[in-house]
């Protein structure tokens, strides 16, 4: 693309850096807010410094937070040796959102991935470790996506854990409520006639 | 959504104030951000403010430039008695790509639009009807796109220059080079053979 503008130009670039922009998509941003005035363009740059320079992460979960402590980890009224491993805040917010889940959460910041130059060193695993072994958790469910990736970090944090006491748990995987069976893939289907349930467990609508 | 984290979610929000990126997707930028190292996010965040704050607009087409007059109306090589009348710089840029083009543009910065409240007043048509009342213009093409704001606008600037010494054009509609005949669409099919051309000149390649 050939812009009649360095700053035009420069602005598209650094926006076509963001995941899932293109050239073109960056272009019609960048006119949007030039068709906008000037406070919005600030407002947005100012929030998204101010998100990057300010933002904290949870001591105890490691989740995004405004607190040394996040919300969820400093309720009282959560119980605290269930803890729910998963890749990232949304994540989180997904499970929070059910309200199916009183525990706290360990929050990994992504799954090992050597094609990515992703290492257990760059998750949050070591800390989980120690939480275990200082004797704090009691179930820990993997809640990580059932990709090549997500087994990966799940089969390595398991080996971590071997010989320490401890119940572990993976969320259950099956065909979602309402969905048709035959529509389902087959992967999927298998699992949840391998993994059913008794009858009067699946009546439960409570944690 | 609920965020654990206010920053974050005025992040999100601003973010999802542009035009096509929901809330998912603005959490997935931002979220993307947090991972980078920081000067990513002061070079995007300084880049919009630069061109929101330092953009000019060209004197003479208003296109986006760097430069009080642009590079095309500033080129003596350029015929600047024909003009062509486009929406906005994306028209501007893919003219320019092909290469068949040496008039100089007329960027009206949008089309009229009641349902988004655009009328004539906030569009460059003024500075159009004066230039060619000035008689510096010999020939207008009209390059808008066909849609009922595009003809709207044609016919609107098309009125104001009822009775001044002349040519206007529209950019030719027809069946894309390389496109089959059985997939066109039937306005597009019967505006080719209406408005069909001699043989000789179909095989022109250059303006």
């Amino acid at each position: 693309m050939d812009f009649s503008s360095k700053l035009l130009e420069n602005a598209v670039y650094e926006m076509s850096q963001l995941p899932g922009i293109g050239k073109r998509t960056a272009l019609r941003l960048v006119l949007h807010l030039l068709k906008q005035p000037k406070n919005r363009t600030e407002q947005l740059s100012n929030a998204l410094e101010k998100v990057r320079n300010q933002i904290i992460y949870c001591e105890n979960c490691h989740n995004i937070s405004d607190t040394p402590v996040c919300d969820i980890c400093a309720n009282p009224k959560r119980d605290e040796s269930l803890v729910c491993v998963v890749e990232d805040i949304r994540d989180v917010m997904a499970i929070e959102n059910t309200g199916q889940f009183k525990g706290l959460y360990h929050v990994l910041g992504g799954k090992i991935s050597p094609m990515e130059g992703i290492g257990p060193q760059d998750l949050n695993i070591a800390s989980l470790v120690g939480k275990v072994k200082h004797g704090e958790i009691k179930e820990l469910i993997f809640a990580l996506s059932s990709t090549m990736e997500g087994d990966t970090t799940n089969f390595y944090i398991f080996r971590q854990l071997e010989g320490l006491e401890l119940r572990t748990s993976t969320i259950a995987r099956g065909i979602a409520v309402g969905d048709e069976l035959e529509y389902a893939d087959e992967v999927t289907l298998g699992r949840s006639i391998l993994n059913r349930i008794p009858f009067e467990g699946s009546l439960k609508s409570d944690y």
